[in-house]
């Protein structure tokens, strides 16, 4: 299933977005998040191998984002986030070998789940991150 | 979140349009989906409550579909299963009053968590139970 990775890392987007060529570190980020560095470091990894944020190394290093935020989709940070965890699965209760219901359910829930995530996909795609930032109320 | 409450109740149904109209009662269902009696019950009294599972009670009782399997969506069977979770969450870290992005990041997961939703149910209005039970072979 998918936890809160998805809306902390949306979070940490917003907050690049935001900053925009200024650069932010982890301890930055924590504060936001009210969380630990540590735990945001492992968030924010997945943005840069997903190619969506960009980090600089060395003692004036930190990240920013890679892209304008119009070219980056919810879909971008969903996959990052989530990392092939799918919103649905199926139980994981034994198969009774003399139910036929039982001998198929994987499949059928298999389907759904591919159904589910692909109409997901689709939606997060066309919402793109500039659009996210218009709620923010600037200082 | 939504948990395997979802798969649960799927395969209780497709156990259902398998048996026809011949009654079937949880100590069945729960040995089928070998699980427990009592989780079986309280699923079940959700798919009643929807109006897509009959009860009947009495020595001969037990349970049966309340429609035929086309008139039945996969999106009855979410909205009884899930009891108004959602698919995805926002996370629950206190707001941080010095960063406007943690001052609507609530607000702007909750819009996504309501798209997401939207569209999820729309995919699974279209799926109906008599589809699902194409892929049971029968004995």
């Amino acid at each position: 299933m998918v936890d809160t990775r998805f809306s902390m890392s949306v979070q940490i987007m917003m907050s690049l977005a935001y900053h925009g060529d200024e650069l932010m570190n982890s301890d930055q980020l924590a504060k936001t998040l009210k969380t630990n560095a540590t735990f945001v470091r492992k968030l924010v990894s997945r943005l840069v191998e997903a190619g969506i944020v960009q980090s600089f190394r060395g003692k004036a290093g930190g990240i920013k984002l890679a892209k304008s935020p119009q070219d980056i989709s919810l879909k971008d940070i969903y996959l990052a986030a989530t990392c092939e965890k799918t919103l649905i699965n199926c139980h994981k209760k034994p198969i009774n070998k003399a139910c036929p219901i039982s001998g198929c359910i994987e499949d059928v829930i298999g389907e759904i789940v591919v159904g589910i995530e692909e109409t997901t996909k689709k939606y997060l795609l066309n919402k793109k991150l500039d659009q996210l930032m218009k709620k923010v109320q600037h200082k």
